[in-house]
Parts: structure tokens; C-alpha cells; sequence
């Protein structure tokens, strides 16, 4: 059994990350830290895990952490970079579904978090945990930066494209959409359902953290820079992402949808919708999937890809057990089989 | 491995069938039918399937769920009882998510869903699936009535007040509230989006037909008349089912909680929360579990129990799956150790 | 023109009172205060108000505050006591929508709301504002309390039965459910839409403060002690409230329908439905109405009332301007000809 | 006094309509028809309207609609042309709110609406009534075609960039999003609650009705060819339209800010917001009002501008009462000085 850490498990990634582990067959959760709730019964803040866990919220120690084979960082960004340099010496394999190890440029995480980064070079180590990009370098991994939610949705989307090279560079536009499990477990007004419920707006559409972290990640993959607009949108609900992705074609457009069929033929986790589909953030809910549908409208020359994810699960939780499991040499999809709560 | 039919299979309750059956390690779903979908593959009306089930839905044919060891019955009222004689002849285990083998009096039956009924005979034979009331009986059962989303709710709530002859039985009151996903996947007005979101209200106040149901269930245990006001309500959501119950306690109050716990404590899918808490429908989404409050407010002797189940999992297919777990000598939580989807 | 200030501007009520004043063609709102925000523009924070009013939030001052006709106090529970001594001795009529001056018996005031109150002297002189039971004490007040949300949807629901004498005191029943605008707009986890979207569950089940305002009021009506059991719900949706009310008839019931649409004929905002209707609390979304049906399932002796109102309307903001109206001699409905928003 | 008639009563339009209309000073509304529930009382089928409306649905005959000043179109496509010949015979001026003279090209039109339109002449005659486009126009009209809610919403977005030619005409792109009720009110699984909360997908992303009216308008501003990518999507809500609009300046950048707030200055019903904000449906939810928010996101080429209306208010019967307005020379905003319902 592989004993596991939870830092930060009283948000909704760290209560995502207990559904998930608790059925996992190979692990064994040993450690949840929470600095506010410590000492308190994790079911009792959570009564969905009732009678599946059994053990107390604990502040965080690096000793007690220590003895885990793999720690999970469910924190605030800049905290894991806190902490991971000491728990690696204690040879613990971790995952952070924080920012911390997501840039790797010290100069680019310092202007877009607002502090200096304080590990640059485990920067450098870490791996960009997409495992539809990089499965080879996650199994090796002793730290693996967990991609956002966001990130995750629009790079599986444009992949295909850049990788054959079939689009502008110059002007794409990710029209993305989040739920409000994105804004986290924390008192804010501007998430309460009086502010979200029945209402949709765009935000920060100066700029989000999160176009960096996919620029670098399409970048890596095109091999030259990349131009993108940015627009994050909050949706009234809960779970689930959508990003609507526009691109121009280069040249003559090849079969597109067999193009995407045939990138992801061997990832279990991305499902490509038949043509003229519609991915519905309903028919992920609750499971690590990523559904894709491809379009060119009127038969023009702008691709338009759909692509669905439940941010806390493929977006977070579910993917940094992905993660785990390609590290541990386990199943990838071991504990993830699950099938997305429609209705 | 037992073969599985599911008759009516696109519904939610059909759907949500598949949904635990897929994954369930000794079933194989070898048919779902449907009428108007016949010849269309599964996954291509519920893309949350894809990759899970490989089959079309068919035309309901007795010869070919004949071949099943298990059909399941998610079909509107009067459908099963249609098939049920036909079946049980080639040795098919029955489990009714319908009305039509609930009630105990075909002319009670006849009254509240407007037709006679066709097998007055194996109603008799017909066992009650409330596992928690009648699990031995289930264990041997060839027929078994699931029983109805607010009924499960209500008398899991009331059973042990009643089983102790704690409370008046006249004058009950279950104050009851479903989400929209318990009025189907059939094109009506009422169940429009636009009509049901930001909006609550009451129905069938004058009578529903869970309230015979649930009547005859508590008085069984009983052994006596109940007299019971049962007034439903439509939330604005998915899934989930609160009821609130009112009852009068006849003499000096024992320790409910304890009581409550006591008579659940071997029950899995039954959780008293401690006392002083308040079940949350959330808690309990996508799960098969029963989560049950008691208080006494200001120590009163109005006894108020706080039952929540998801409607589509406790109050129909996960029951449902949890019979055919008893029917076929299966660990009872085969396929059902879930963890709700909170957030 | 009225000089209308409001303190507390910046929560739900404060907002509502302003949407309902900016319109109001006898009133102009001269302040609007708020520690928070004073020097920002009020449109600023609330831009469904931009255009249609031009002033900045200020510093709660008693001299500004003293330049008014009227003053709304929009503040949490403790604010108010605090600042009307000062401000009825300039002559300023005042409203207090917090509860500070509902309850009459100070002792009362202190157990639930934690402190001693302030000015018991003026809890007596304070008005109970539901203009369907006090109009006339109403339009000679100064200080007037403006009842709670569930207090006036489940008053106005019993109100006819115990005028009358019909039901029986001993065990009446207040099953409430309240949208989670009611729980304000201060930034707390249990109010995320996360927490409260597609989820529903009781809370205070032991005893809420609203409790205690019910009671008095009913028991003013009827002359004698009232017992009641009260269970608050919380919605998954922003506004509306809907009580559902329990009594037993105490001898053969008379005509309830008429009795009701008698006792309210001249009430323009109680809304008698036809019998055998459901009140949907949709149908007096941002409406200061007040819908009600009345029901006796079955022709037995339980009375079940079905009451909705918009909780920061009829149970908050436009009750508050009903009773302005009322204090200054307007037309009662003055600024409250709206149409419910539906759908 | 204005005498209204409304043709299609029963849908959320029509019901929208008489919302706004029964509070009109100017108008009194004498017909509404509905072939389904003719003859039954429209406060019947719509309870918010209780009190205020006192005529029962009829069936929609030329001769009784003739007597009216004005006939509104709330029908579903293809049927205005119908009714229009006659109508205008008697003198009765149109305002159609479906999209029956939408289109100016009648090949076009049987293209997207997949009949031969019917009255070609009438076409030309038809004055497209987005006020802030052709104001002289409408004041003028016999007929007016009421433009779609998404068209609203992006034209108005667009118009400023295009009618100072600021940005490229090709590859224009419009991410649009709606609320439900533009499904509008008939029986339909896809627009179940159980199918569209707390879910979200893009839908018609090959080509939707609305592109070829958002194209005609905005090349018609131009004068010459317009390319634009425009793809739907569907929010779990009710009420709101988002408009999400990329273009690619051609030049050097003037101040965006001071042009749209200058375009819009005299139009009571566009509100251009401070630099830097986001609009937010919900801030227009009920009212007439157009919030529109413009951006270059990181002081690039590319412009976001973001439009916010209330379909059914703005995107159909608000905008339909202006056109009256417009047309029976009365104040432009009469009726609709109403605040946004937030929350």
C-alpha cells in the first residue's frame, strides 16, 4: 500500500482528493493537514467520507509527512514550495496541485504570484504533470507540477493542431469557462450563490495566471512562440470547465477528427466525440475524462475544438492521481474508473 | 457472471442503472431496451457511458430478456406488470423500479394509478425492496417492488419511532422535497429549466401517490392504522430528497440518537449523523446512502427526523442494485461503495 | 420629496431598499451609509443601479442621517438600538429592518440575540410593521420594527385560521425554506454557491430567532399561549421564501377558501390563489406579494397553508417602503406596482 | 391610451411582454391569443400577473387583432408573414418579434428557415429595429422586425469598431452565451432542468440562425463583407445573454474606452462601463439594459469587448416595447425604467 499524504485538505481539491483515494485500492491515506481544522475529525467536516476515513486532520509536519511515499499539495500557492525541498531529502514523492512548479521561468512565476520563488532549481526538476504530453517523464518523476484546471482543458484541445502544425500561431483565442468550485473553499463574497447564481460574467480578462502556464506549455510543443487571448468566464454551477478554442488554419485542412482520434487513440482519459458533437461539462462530472469535440463552422478556415473537463477532477484531483499512479507504476487509470454523475 | 436486462433504459433511472452496472464486477448488462431508441447505440444518447457499454438499446422482447438472470423494470407505471408473469415463467429475477407491484391492495392500486391491475396475484408474491425493513425476505425474493424515492426517505426516517411505539400515529407529517431529476426525462413544461430553477413550490398537496405507500410500509411495522399528511415539494435542483418529519412522542423520551443509531448500526447504506447535525442532500449525491438527523427541538415532544437520500440512487437504481446484491447472494454493497460528489 | 436614508447599504436589503427607492416617485434617497465603503460611488458596487442614482456610501453620522424623513436601517441585529435614541429625537421616523425591536420582552431579545438590549423603553413604543395586522398602528409610528422574512410569510399563512379559533395552538408546525439570500452578503463558506448549489438541508432545527417573533405575534392574535415547532431549509436558488404550515382543526371546518380570500380582500399584497393551487415562489420573485393557498388534504382535520413570498421583498425591503408609505400618509403601494420576474 | 394585442401569449415573450405592458401608462392590452389555451384566463397560466390583467387567451383572429393600435408578434417563426398582409391592411402596426422579416435576402431566409417566405415585398418594407442602429427608421415603420437576443447583444457590441473601421472584417469571432429561457416555453427534454443545470455545453457550433442576422447588420454598418466565427453555448440559468466578441485591430489603437462611451451616450439603454470592468448578466436581469465592457488584453491587437442583455428583456420584449415607443412617438423609455434584479 502506498501511503499518502494530503497538504491542505480542507478545500475542495483536498476533499476531491479523499474521494478518490479513499477507494483506491493501493493507497492508503495516512496524513491530512489542515492548519485551521487540526485535531477535528476529517468527517466531520466532510460527512460525505464518513465511515472511509478514520483519521484526524493534523497540522502540517514535515516529520509526519515525512513517512509518506507520496504527498499530495492541495495548498494556496507558495506554500508547497515551502516545504518541498526538505520532503524530497526525506525521499517522499510529491505532487503539487498548486502553481508553485507549474512555470519555468523564476522571472515568469515571480510577476504573475507576486513573490520571488524561493526553489528555483527544483523548478527545473519538476515535471509538467500532463500526462497526455509528458507520461514518459511523469513516471520518472520525484516532483510532478499538477496542471491547472483551466491549462488542462485548452492545452488537450489545441495539442493536436500545434503538434501537426496546422494552425496560426499568431491570434489564438481560448474562450474558457469555469464553475465555482474553481474559486475554492474559502469566505468570499464574490463566490457566494447570491453573486454567482443565475449570472455570468467574464474576468480578468487583462490577464490570468493561467495563460502563461498554457502559452509555455504550447510553446514547448510548437517550438516557437505562441500568441493567445485569454478570457476566463465563471459559470453558474458548480463542477466542470469548457473551453471553446479558435484557431486559424494555415493550409488545406486535413480530416481533423481523425487527426484528434488518432492523437489520443492510447489516452484513456480523452475521449473524442463523434463528429458535429457537443461535449456537455454534465458527461464528465465527477470523472477524470476529458471529452473533445472539432469544428469548422460552414466549412471556413477557423477551427473551433470544445473540450470539456470537471475542473476538481481532471482539472485537479483526478489527474494528480494519474499522476501518482504513473509514478508508482501503477495502472494509470487505477482508481479513476468511474463513470461521470449524469443527471 | 450474471447477465443484467434493463427494460426502459432511457430514463434517469436507466441511465443511473448503467451507470453503478458497468462497473459492478459480477454483472454484465446484456440488454436495454427502449422503443423509441431501438437500433441507437447506448453511449450515443449518454456520452457519459462512452467506453463502458458497447451495445444498442432494442425493442423490448420477452424471448430476448428471457436470456437475463436479472431484468430490471425503469419503465413508467403499468409497463412491468405487462411483462412480469411472462418473465418470472423462464426463471428471470424481477426488480420493479415502477409503482406496480408497491401496493399491497390491487384496488388501493387501481384507485391511485387509474387502471386495473393485471397480476393481483404476484403482487402478493412481490417483496418490498427496503432492504433495512425487509432483508431476508429480499434474499429469496423472485419479484421484488423497489420502493418509490420519497418512501424510502420517509419510512427509513420513521421506522424506528414506529418500531418502538414511541409517537402518536395520528397525525404524522412528512414534509417532503425532491429535486427535478424525480419527474423523468420525458418533454413537459413543468420540468423546464426556466420553470423549475430560482423557483420552489409545493404539489399534489391534496394527495400522492407515495403517500399510500409509505402509509402501508409503517403500518406493517406498526401493526396498525397511521393517519399521515404528506406534502411534496420540487427543489430547484438535480438530484436529492429531504424529508422532514413531524411527530408527536406519546410518553417520556428515551435517547434517540442512541435509538437511532442502535437499530441502523448494522445497515451500511444508513448513517445517523451525531446529534445536533443536519443531513445535506449533497452529502449524499451520486451515493446509495441514507444519511438521518433526530432532534427534539427545545426539548419538546415534537420528535423531528431529517432523512436525505439522492433520489435516483437510495430512492430507485442503487436500492435497486442493492436488492439484486441480496436476490443473487452478493455482498450487499457490491458496486455501491461510492463516495458522494461533494462539492 | 421624502428625504430617505439608509444605513447598511451595502448588504442584500440595503441594495433592495435602494432598487425600490431610485423609483419611487415620492422619495429621494439623500444617504446611503456604509463603514466599508464610504467615498465610493454607490453604483460602483452595485452597478444594476448605475444612472439612476449619483451618490457616494458614507460614514454612518447621526447630523447627516438627522437631515432625513425617514431612515432604514438595513444593519445586522445591534446596530439599530445603538442609533435610534439620537435619531427619533430629531424627528426622523425610522425602520428598522433588523430585528432589533422586534421581540417585545427585552429578557426575550437578550436570550437570542446574545446582548442586553439597549432602549427597552422603545420596544414598546416600537410598531410590529405587518400592515395586514397593524396598518393602523403602523401609519401613526415612529419607530416601526419591519418583521423578519419567514415571520411574515408564516403569520400572514396562519393569521386567518387563528383569528378565527379553528386550529389548535398545541403543535402547530412551520416547515420553512428560505433562498440564500436570506443569509446576507457577507463572505461566508456556508453561503458559497459551492456549498448551497444543487444542495438542500435544514439547519437551526433546535431553535432559530425567528421563532420567538412568530410566536409573539401569533399569540397576540389569539390571545393565549402558542406552540410551535419551526424548521428552517436552505434553497439552492437566491430569493423566495415558502412556509408550509401544519394545524389541526379543533371542529368541522368551515369554508377555508373564502374565509381566506375574505380576511385579505382588501390586502394588495396578499394573494389569495384559487383552491387547489400551488404557490410558486417564482411567481413573486422581486414582487412584494405575498401568495398563499390553503389546503385540507384528503377532507381531513389537517390544515395545510402554503405561503410564498420574495424574501428580500415582502420579507424585507419592500415591506419596509409598504410601511414608509404607510407612515406618510402615501398610497400603501406606492412604488410597489411591480410585476414578479418570471420566468 | 395604446391598444395592444399580442399574438403567441403562452411563450416567454409573450409573457414577457405583458409583464412590461401591464404597467405601461400609454397601453392597454386588449387581445392576447393562444391557440392552446384559448379561452381560459391568461392570469391563470401566469399567476405573476394576478391582478393585473383581467381578458382571457383568445384564438388569433385577423379581425379581432385589427382593432388594435399595435400587434406584437410572439410567435414562433413562420408565422407573423402569415398574418402580416392583413394586419397592415387595417392600419395596425407590427412589431414581430421572431425572425420572420429579419432577413433581408428571401433566399437567405428559406435557407435558414427552410420555407419560402411569404411576403418577399414586405421584407423591404420591414425596418430592423435595433434602435440604436436605426432609430429614425423605426419611429417611422409600419413593421418592424425585432432583432434576436444574440444579435442585440453582439451588434451592439461590435458597432463602435466597426463603424470607425478599427478592426479587420475577417475572422471576426463571437462566443456567445444564453440562459435557458431562449429555448423558449414548450415541452423539450434538452431544455430540462435535469439536462441543462449544473451543466454547460456549446451547441449549433456549424452554423445558428442568428449568424446571418449578425452578419447582414454588421455588413451593412461596413458596407462590405464581414467574416465571423460565431458559436452558442447554454448556461444553466434562466435569464442573460453574454457576449464574448475577439477582433483584431488594424491600426494603431484609438482610446476604445472614450469611443464606446461616445457611440452609446445618447442611447438610455447601452451602458458602457469603466475601463476595466466585466458586466455580468445578472446586473440586467429584467431590464432594458445593454452593459458593455471593452478591452485589449495586455495591450495587444487583439479587442475583447463583453455585452451583456437579459434575452427576454432587451433581446426581445423590451426592446419590442422601445420599438413601440419609437413608433407611436412617445418617450423611448416609457414603461422601462426599471432597476436589474440583483441578486
Amino acid at each position: 500500500m502506498i501511503k499518502a499524504g494530503i497538504v491542505g485538505g480542507t478545500g475542495y481539491t483536498g476533499v476531491e482528493l479523499l474521494r478518490i483515494l479513499v477507494l483506491h485500492s493501493e493507497v492508503e491515506v495516512s496524513v491530512v493537514t489542515s492548519r485551521s481544522d487540526a485535531g477535528s475529525r476529517v468527517d466531520a467536516t466532510y460527512p460525505n467520507l464518513r465511515g472511509l476515513i478514520d483519521i484526524c486532520f493534523s497540522k502540517p509536519e514535515i516529520d509526519e509527512l515525512g513517512t509518506c511515499d507520496v504527498v499530495f499539495f492541495a495548498t494556496p500557492n507558495g506554500t508547497a514550495m515551502r516545504m518541498t525541498p526538505a520532503l524530497l531529502e526525506r525521499g517522499v514523492k510529491l505532487i503539487d496541485l498548486s502553481a508553485d512548479f507549474r512555470l519555468k521561468d523564476p522571472a515568469l512565476w515571480e510577476k504573475w504570484y507576486g513573490e520571488p520563488h524561493l526553489c528555483p532549481d527544483l523548478i527545473t526538476e519538476a515535471v509538467y504533470g500532463l500526462p497526455e504530453m509528458n507520461r514518459e517523464s511523469v513516471k520518472t518523476a520525484r516532483l510532478v507540477a499538477n496542471p491547472g484546471c483551466y491549462p488542462t482543458a485548452t492545452q488537450l484541445g489545441f495539442l493536436p493542431l500545434i503538434e501537426e502544425g496546422l494552425i496560426s500561431l499568431d491570434g489564438l483565442i481560448a474562450d474558457v469557462k469555469s464553475g465555482v468550485s474553481g474559486a475554492g473553499r474559502s469566505a468570499q463574497v464574490s463566490a457566494l450563490m447570491s453573486e454567482t447564481g443565475e449570472s455570468f460574467k467574464a474576468y480578468a480578462a487583462q490577464g490570468h495566471r493561467h495563460l502563461p502556464e498554457v502559452v509555455q506549455g504550447l510553446e514547448d510543443v510548437a517550438g516557437k512562440g505562441v500568441n493567445m487571448t485569454f478570457v476566463p468566464h465563471l459559470l453558474p454551477m458548480i463542477r466542470g470547465i469548457h473551453a471553446t478554442l479558435y484557431a486559424k488554419l494555415t493550409g488545406s485542412a486535413p480530416d481533423l477528427q481523425q487527426l484528434y482520434e488518432d492523437r489520443f487513440k492510447d489516452d484513456y482519459f480523452v475521449d473524442i466525440l463523434p463528429a458535429g458533437a457537443h461535449p456537455d461539462t454534465g458527461d464528465v462530472r465527477g470523472s477524470n475524462r476529458c471529452q473533445i469535440a472539432v469544428h469548422c463552422p460552414q466549412g471556413g478556415d477557423t477551427v473551433v475544438v470544445l473540450s470539456v473537463i470537471d475542473n476538481l477532477v481532471k482539472g485537479a484531483a483526478g489527474q494528480a492521481v494519474q499522476n501518482m499512479n504513473l509514478m508508482f507504476g501503477l495502472e494509470e487509470a487505477a482508481g479513476l474508473k468511474t463513470v461521470a454523475l449524469y443527471p
